[in-house]
């Protein structure tokens, strides 16, 4: 397999890096682009020191698997010219997301629409892919007629930069100065922000309607009913969701943890013990998401609330399309 | 008026104070009284300074008013001794919120409930109040019959420890140490916690319980369903909840802005401008509770989803228990 990565340099690109050569993926060669002001860098896999390149229209010969994650406008100019030359494109950018050409895949619940003549495939929104890694085993034991979402996010969703306005915004917090915000709408440090992306013209923001829109697509079910308010937490690394799950018919606790439990991609982590249950730390840097604080919620019949965390950069995005190159890669075997 | 307050060192007691000179109670006299290691501090209140006293048996002659901020346990041995020195008592801790015999009051919302001859009176949770103070104009517009609501709770909430610790815990992380929680379960800097309180029987924690069982009684309604999820946020001061609300019948996005907007104590923020709508540090320092991203939720008919933040060391309790003391000397004089 010859790969390339488009954003290589980004908190998702750099991940991909990363999680290939944890997962010997078996490559025979690696290219990687990035804006102009990245090109030459040397970043480092395995023994390899690689340099980053520039895209051009003549970039992607010789290359059998291209991630894209370098943004919409990026993808919407190269995708289609990687998949003349032939590559398979695994894009992180929601351009083609809702595309119904275009199968947009959790490997873990549906792997099933990729196909081997499809050569581009959308990786759904970060918050999506953890939300569903809880709900689509919960989906399998009873139907879902509808899910409220609250989502703690963390700056790492906006990429490195993110990060680093959390780190600096704090420091000035803490020295008590000011700290002009750049990358989020308002100063993140010590503060939660209920708002990602923009508005739509329902007065819901574009991630809070990915989850309902992508949600559908990956589960192929038109009739479950998501709905979310999603908010931009202080906090690096993975994202948390709170979720309240009505179902069709009565639900039986013990069914739910064990369908969660069984589920791969997926753990629990829940107890009466007063500590076991999952926070963003917990999910940092590891593949599995967490599931935790599962009970029947006494509000409402057939309803159960529960709490999941994921890494946003693994799950939520690289390591979802390696999985996705990973399922490409023995199907065109 | 003869005002004590009971935990004047905390971080409540402290905003009582503040509040009192802000809102020029017309005080005769005030007395402060903390844990032994305040004993002996100096405490300014307009010119004067007051030395913190030791709380005693006999403390609570000559005394009108007492507000009490120190915990239930101080609550449950004091306050009773208190009252029958014939002192109005106002207490914020959980000790006798449930009691039958004892109001529970948010003055926006059920001040009918004060009377003369009750001497004990509880000032309800911090979320509580928050969320109630944009729930009660919608339940006088039309009748709720369910609340899912998600909290992003500030360390504050767990009093002036609880700023500490987040505040060494974040400098710590930032300079990449190690740092042993200790107000919290879990490391808050960089971080947030699914559970605030011990678990009930229920797999809710006590806090999540607070909102449905002390809703219902300043409301007055026993039909009304409400279910939490509550988690503290690297936040120092204000709590955020977001709201999903289902009414019994069809409302109308123009009506609830309006009863929002109409309702004494609460301000709306809301608009499509991208930065128009409440984050914790708007809501900080200021009496009032702001609303924003008021929507209609497409995902199920007669709901609403919305967002609201308070200062839960303001009106979610000192703010409060001030407003409370200021009906009680209304209806005394």
């Amino acid at each position: 397999m010859r790969i390339g990565i488009v954003g290589a340099t980004g908190a998702v690109g750099q991940e991909i890096i990363t999680l290939l050569s944890e997962r010997n993926f078996n490559l025979e060669s690696i290219r990687l682009f990035a804006s102009p002001k990245s090109v030459g860098k040397k970043i480092k896999y395995l023994k390899e020191n690689l340099i980053v390149e520039k895209i051009k229209q003549n970039s992607f010969k010789d290359l059998d698997i291209l991630f894209f994650s370098a943004g919409s406008s990026i993808s919407k100019k190269y995708a289609k010219i990687a998949q003349k030359n032939g590559c398979y494109v695994i894009d992180n950018s929601s351009a083609f997301r809702l595309n119904k050409n275009v199968p947009l895949v959790v490997p873990e619940i549906n792997s099933e629409t990729l196909k081997t003549n499809t050569r581009l495939i959308s990786n759904p929104n970060c918050t999506t892919i953890i939300s569903l890694m809880a709900i689509k085993p919960l989906m399998d034991l009873c139907e879902i007629k509808r899910v409220v979402a609250t989502s703690f996010q963390s700056v790492s969703g906006a990429g490195n930069t993110g990060i680093d306005e959390l780190i600096k915004d704090t420091k000035a917090a803490i020295h008590k100065k000011k700290f002009k915000n750049k990358v989020f709408d308002r100063n993140i440090s010590f503060n939660v922000i209920p708002k990602i992306g923009d508005f739509e013209s329902n007065l819901f923001t574009q991630e809070e309607m990915k989850l309902q829109n992508e949600s559908r697509k990956i589960l192929s079910n038109k009739r479950i009913n998501l709905t979310a308010t999603t908010v931009r937490v202080p906090v690096i690394r993975s994202h948390s969701i709170s979720l309240n799950i009505e179902f069709t018919r009565k639900v039986n606790l013990k069914n739910i943890i064990n369908a969660l439990k069984e589920f791969k991609g997926i753990k629990v982590q829940d107890d009466l013990d007063p500590n076991l249950y999952p926070t963003p730390h917990d999910s940092s840097n590891i593949d599995d998401c967490i599931a935790g604080r599962i009970r029947i919620d006494y509000s409402q019949k057939n309803t159960i609330s529960l709490w999941v965390v994921g890494d946003q950069i693994r799950k939520g995005a690289a390591l979802n399309a390696v999985q996705i190159a990973e399922a490409l890669r023995d199907k065109i075997r």
